[in-house]
């Protein structure tokens, strides 16, 4: 069945009720937004990271839906306890590197929690500076695409991780067009070979092993080849001929550079803009004052993927 | 692999590319938050739905994103004046309806859109009344849970749908409590006998089969049953043992209730009141003021299903 | 004059700095967003208040910002503890008095308060009832115009009191034009005689008096006028010629009914609903299909007053 | 003194009504959230301006609250059309300028207007680069404090401007504290003499003249010396007594600094971070895992000028 419910990994193997008419297909719980900042000094140098958690378990019985009967339950309160616990034992060195903790705590803490995962996202800080020499604990925040992880983890199973940017917002006022599509009684626009592009994009990578990654260095490489593949060469751009051609360049470059991404899934949600006629009040407009139009919005994803025999031998 | 890109619906048989090394594992692209509002006259007598609708399709190949080859692409922009035109053809007898004529439009029409899916929202405009005579065209926005569906359909599949409540915000001041669940070194909370339950409710549904549904029955059904279940009898209430006992509550009196739905997914999210100490100004406190608290908050997720066997049968 | 949240009244004598240069033109301070939920038992039924509150105040020196002299601040966390005692000890019987509690403690208590505003507003619950029968503790949120308030008062002064709806959002699908406004060579809309309107409202009163007003009647009444003077009568509606006349039917409206309420301020923001031409796919639109423009959104404000020699009579 | 847009200055001279009983204390009527792209071309190197636009206008009559009479009314349609025209015919050198002309237009064109007030915020689009090398044409949003803008003129009057910088985060781990402060028996909260201080602020100043005024230049040495002033000397910080001070700070720097400023409003909103008992888990705490609590949130503001002996002299 192609129509998914919110969760898609539902486990096979749930326990049954007595009941005879009903099951559980699914099940697991949490707790959402846990925000917190961890400081490291350095002597009088600090550094910081903030960050927003969530963390989901699925118990390997579901008594406390059927039944009441708590015994198994670990509370949220708790789970929040346990991040917070996990910031000051382990630190933050990377968000990935704290979501695979979270899940390795209650994989190995816990044998009646058969999955974990956790959402980890970093509020954008960035190191104040005063004439090129850095403030020693002054921050100010920088949202350009926010960094964020999810990782997950069974109960005998390998923790996966997967990295991503959100909410990064780019535009080109050329170098854009669409033409040659399909036609037919419902099509309206006319064919285009000079518009805006400005889009808001999602994007989220796997890796092949999640051990001895420099997951700084990888995000840091995506960011920058998001933004090179988005806009081309700085004295003249590239030609998008569509937003999927645009999505389908940023995965190429992506996969093409970072040896460790397995996968990669990219979202651009574009935002349209309009000319708009001021021959009415004699005015001429070659595309110099445009309108956007913010809904409805086009959105575009796909996920390219290194070919299996190919990951099999790596 | 459990750990879940954003699309859950891959299909197996993606057209690969010549390039040697990578594979398009997912593509959809579409048009969100399309916003209209249907109106239908009966003389001085108005009748509205206003909606908000998302349509997503995957075509038959991906020369688009590989190659930025156009033919087959159907611009979302028409993919908005489709459902402009299907909203006038065909009204909004039910959101439900609405998304199903969607699916039915892309995949009769365009052979090479291998699948199609809708989620339309409804906006809750309720006909104003003065002294119990309703009005003939006036109408006031009431938001006690937002009524959306999903609709979706493979080339040459059957279509399926899923009818939902989101933000629906319910509390009761007492007959709650958690007790008797699993305590370790991280453990803080006490057991409670008598808290504030305060939640936001999300619940879906898919249906057995499509056909002769009456969704603004199921639909009142559902949502009266949520009701029900989560507040209890109205002279004395029931007592929840746990949130997810009253997510698996909510279940049961929905699949009790209303045999043609098939699977039902609940999500509790709970905001948690805090009982202040007032000790310190001279003042009593018998859970009489209460600080909500947002975040982080917890959340519960079940998805219940009538048995496969059973299932068969009908 | 109607008192303004956002526009603080500044008080003419600031104690001046020695600074020669430069001088205090205005400060306040004080807590926003205080969330609590009062809950008050008689027996078995519970009755709630949940509310969400502001409080600010300005001081009889500035010697804090000026020269770092904390001495007379009052913490912005005394004053939270504050706004909870007070829902101990007074209740919550509206959310007009508990504004006009707190403004009460903060000038009774200090006297170098020289001014206080509390700004309060209510989560719309609605106590949850089966078969026309009450539930004694369970209750729905259902916004349907946010009711709010504010209040001030300065050192010696009488308290003011504002009482509020926001956030209202209203229809009507016929009964609105427009025509024989001002044209001119940047003009493009032509005359209409029959639109939608539909448009968020918001509203807020004061009283020429505090004392004796029964605010929950006062309340209803004017949400009723609200509507009553929007939609006109049920069989047939009012005919409104332009936004504001519509703005001004509701302020006559209201004066007429309440003589407690001295000034009315009332704010239509309308969101436009766009007839779109469906002829290029061969279908009529006789205003059946329409889209909503939600920006940019026309706004219309107007205060109305009851006459200066009329008050003083009064 | 200070213009603020959501406080309207009320004109004093108002038209009566035969009706004589009521009186319009207050009337304004506009377009909101008018948003548009400017883009100016120099070869291959594109220029833009992406802005938000308010426009509000009061006319010299009320005919059309109180009688539908619309003959004066102007359109909000129309307003919105000479915001794109002038968008055109004046570019947008900066959003000051664009306000200016935005006012001069509407008091110059209608002699009915009254008074007119426009508000503009820009996007915060910056060029890309790379390797040092500017993209001709394309950018990428960074927010890190959104510039906006006020100006306001009246028939007959010389036009006035604000700008303004709003959400801009700032944080520092160290060297701010508060002691010293009233205490009774409400008060909870310790001395500290060591606490994070993470802050949103807002600002805006008004000039002593509008004209040969650098408004990017100004805007510029503003934001840095807000940055500045929080922050201290990058090798050690500055300590902060309380927030108060370090709202006075920020103005008597800006102040000190930019002489075409008269006056300027600064608000800090404070996020408080809670530190957190980790004993109970074997954990010592030493402020290195915090619980950031946005909600209550505590909130300064000053509003700090030039005497007014002093600028007479100017």
């Amino acid at each position: 069945m192609l129509l998914g419910f919110s969760s898609s990994s539902r486990t096979s193997s749930r326990a049954e009720d007595e009941n005879e008419d009903v099951e559980v297909l699914n099940s697991e719980y949490g707790k959402n937004v846990i925000k917190l900042l961890r400081i490291r000094r350095d002597d009088k140098k600090h550094f910081i990271k903030e960050v927003e958690a969530c963390v989901h378990i699925r118990l390997d019985s579901v008594n406390e839906y059927l039944h009441g009967e708590n015994s198994a339950v670990i509370p949220t309160d708790t789970m929040k306890n346990i991040v917070l616990a996990l910031a000051k034992c382990k630190g933050i060195q990377t968000i990935e590197q704290f979501a695979l903790d979270i899940c390795n705590h209650f994989i190995s803490s816990y044998c009646h929690v058969v999955y974990v995962k956790a959402y980890v996202q970093e509020v954008p800080w960035r190191r104040l500076e005063k004439n090129g020499i850095p403030h020693v604990h002054s921050f100010i925040c920088v949202p350009e695409g926010i960094r964020f992880c999810e990782a997950e983890q069974c109960q005998n199973g390998c923790p996966l991780v997967l990295s991503g940017i959100k909410e990064l917002k780019l535009k080109k006022t050329t170098q854009s067009g669409f033409q040659g599509f399909h036609r037919d009684k419902y099509t309206t626009i006319p064919d285009r070979t000079d518009r805006v592009l400005s889009a808001e994009l999602f994007c989220k990578w796997s890796y092949g092993e999640c051990q001895d990654i420099d997951f700084d260095c990888v995000w840091d490489t995506v960011h920058e080849s998001v933004l090179e593949a988005f806009s081309g060469p700085p004295d003249c751009g590239e030609y998008s001929p569509s937003h999927q051609k645009t999505v389908n360049n940023i995965q190429m470059l992506t996969l093409a550079r970072i040896p460790q991404i397995q996968e990669i899934e990219v979202t651009l949600n574009n935002i349209y803009y309009d000319d708009i006629d001021l021959k009415k009040f004699g005015l001429t407009n070659e595309k110099e004052v445009l309108i956007p139009v913010e809904i409805p919005y086009a959105s575009y994803t796909c996920t390219l993927g290194r070919k299996k025999c190919l990951r099999e031998q790596a």
